[in-house]
């Protein structure tokens, strides 16, 4: 397909936060972003679809860190910390859920995902074949990373050794699948994986080039246990073993002393930061200005909507820039255009994507919002347009979703997701996991 | 009128914080609360119309600080503190603002306010006047505190005593005007009105029984200039001019000493606690955990569009609670039902107005959530559902609302308001405002 995106605004999230009013953006026949500019600039290409929008358009919102199926335990284990929710709420739950309750699962996250502007997911969880069967089918572009862990006495099924094969075959078999489909390693943590694990699944990922993501200091509870067990933190055992080398990921990264942020920075591991989850579960406050001062890539993650309790990314992003600015008392903490960053071309560096900004080349993951609304009244000038996107922006202004250059959701409906089916099935699916 | 709303759940909000599952409101001829029960315990009054809502039905969201004309400022001097904020971005724009930009600008706000469900706001403004027309007009309950100030070089039109004298006679003409207006006095800030006229203010709302509502160390900044000025902190300044007694509600109170919570508590001062503003203008964390623990009656404030941007309190209840459990590192810290009172019946008490739950005898402030949304799904309890609410509720999912028994918001639609001429209004003002 060919096709031009017109809009009243363009945000393209380049590196000098570029804004056309209006904005055009060309999709070409592979699905990649062919040009961006103001649409008098240059006619739409012969035989290309003219989408004539208004509102605002702009780059798909980028999720670092997500287990999506577990809309089957949304809200579950309320008022627990991490440590008390998981093994009490979330795994005797998931212990029982099938492959059929994770597609199902999944794909219901996948379309909140996709109807929220978020077009890009990382994702941890079991059932691999399942979580990517509907994560394809659902249209959203996919990083998923299998789960690979021992949870002595929670009953998962296998242990790090099944995991991690699993994820080499699946790697094998399904990367690059749709070319949206990414395959990454997804060790649990530091507390649930052995450090002979740890090493071994860096090995398989760094000799296919893929995403190593885990879990890291999220609570000051799971540092204690480290470093009672191994004598060290979780980042000096990671690099002890050869795990912080290639493409890694920490999810969370809470509680990191001055050091461990030194140690971060220096490797290169990217952080998934997710405010909101670490919040419900008051497992701390993310180091988030620190991370950004050292250079660290940092993207924004929704975590499970177990502890969100939705996969509204937009709520994270203003999170992120409310808890660092308040946390600081500095106004400046972080900008309104480093807040939309770290949800889009952020995330997407911290991914190793090449997508979450709008330039010549990238896929064309893009959304439109409607700014019919009373979060966009005033609009007198780009810079106050773009204020209302980060602070006052919300999945539910978000009407039109491309991935790859396909539209998944057009004027809020889903194009490929029987959303009707999803809700009934997780409704009652859930119930089953959640009545025992 | 006498009607009967009937829904899939009713949450009351009482002090057992019972749901009824399905519930029925049945609201009498004065526009209060006459019976809250199980539809099928008690058939409906003879000649009430039956509303067959589905979904939620909850107490109307209080909303205890607000400067909602600031429609016309939406997300104007982003990335500024306080003090810059105001002196560059918001005063020298306000003194331009007339009475009929702050009447579009208020019934702008107000409609935002009562589509997202808050049915109660407190208010803090200029052009009082102006404010009463349009919130009357509205429907929305309003508790008015006409500002009181002096702010050299800002060129803000009168001083404090012409302020005071304004709002002694709209208080004396004005209140309980349609049952829901109610007038206070809005004496700005220990650093913007002298210790004489914090005096007589005191004086004046203490023999109106009105409520005195003023900011209070919203930033550090503001802290030291008043402990420079006058060689203690505001709290210490207002009790020794006699203007902690009565009914006192402090906006913000972010920077508080131990002994400044003690004199709070002491006193009976509420707290509009306003973590949005807060965290954007980067004033900082108010202690709200040490507030509860102490007994302080808190409520949540939106403060003004410029500086949230949106009036959607639902932002506040879920973020009161994530920066009270991360900054604490405590997932009990603030509880999901604590949360929600904090934003209903919490809100209410800290203003003095006997609304923010369903119980008989109170006014019939009622909203309808429809939960045909993901964020509801699964649902299989009470406690679940409530989770749902607190921690992906959301004022687009709120389809209708009445206040003191009258329906305000059917549908999705204002009842009172001429929307698209407000949102023309606004949008035309507000350019004249912010190009200057």
């Amino acid at each position: 397909m060919t096709a031009r995106l017109v809009a009243d605004a363009v945000f393209t999230v380049d590196p000098s936060d570029t804004v056309f009013q209006p904005g055009a953006v060309d999709i070409d026949p592979d699905g990649l972003i062919a040009w961006v500019g103001h649409p008098s600039e240059r006619p739409p290409a012969l035989g290309s679809t003219v989408h004539d929008l208004g509102g605002v358009v702009m780059p798909g919102l980028v999720n670092c860190h997500g287990h999506s199926p577990m809309t089957l335990l949304r809200s579950a284990g309320d008022g627990l910390p991490l440590e008390r929710w998981l093994n009490e709420a979330v795994w005797p739950r998931e212990v029982m859920a099938d492959d059929d309750d994770v597609f199902w699962g999944m794909t219901l996250g996948a379309d909140e995902l996709l109807s929220n502007g978020v077009t890009t997911t990382c994702e941890q969880y079991l059932h691999p074949e399942a979580v990517v069967e509907a994560a394809v089918a659902s249209g959203i572009r996919c990083l998923f990373t299998p789960g690979i862990f021992n949870v002595p006495g929670a009953g998962i099924a296998g242990g790090w050794q099944t995991h991690l094969a699993d994820a080499c075959r699946i790697f094998d078999e399904m990367d690059g699948r749709e070319g949206r489909l990414h395959i990454g390693f997804g060790p649990h943590a530091a507390y649930t994986v052995p450090p002979e694990g740890l090493a071994e699944v860096a090995t398989e990922s760094r000799a296919r080039g893929a995403l190593f993501q885990i879990h890291l200091n999220e609570t000051k509870a799971e540092g204690r246990v480290v470093q009672e067990r191994y004598g060290v933190g979780a980042p000096a055992l990671l690099e002890s073993v050869g795990a912080l080398e290639g493409r890694v990921l920490a999810a969370h990264a809470v509680w990191l002393t001055d050091d461990e942020l030194g140690l971060l920075a220096a490797n290169d591991v990217a952080v998934a930061h997710c405010p909101g989850s670490n919040g419900k579960l008051g497992s701390g406050v993310a180091p988030l200005g620190e991370l950004l001062a050292r250079g660290v890539r940092v993207g924004l993650g929704t975590d499970g909507p177990a502890s969100n309790d939705d996969l509204h990314l937009w709520d994270e992003m203003r999170l992120a820039a409310i808890l660092a600015r308040s946390v600081a008392a500095d106004a400046g903490a972080v900008t309104t255009p480093a807040a939309l960053r770290l949800a889009t071309r952020g995330g997407a560096e911290a991914l190793g994507l090449p997508v979450g900004a709008l330039e010549v080349g990238r896929p064309a993951d893009v959304i439109r919002l409607r700014t019919d609304d009373p979060r966009f009244i005033p609009s007198v000038d780009a810079t106050e347009l773009l204020g209302h996107v980060v602070w006052a922006g919300a999945g539910y202004l978000v009407t039109d979703v491309w991935v790859g250059g396909e539209q998944v959701v057009a004027g809020g409906e889903s194009v490929c997701i029987d959303r009707a089916r999803a809700r009934a099935e997780v409704g009652q699916r859930a119930r089953r996991l959640l009545e025992t």
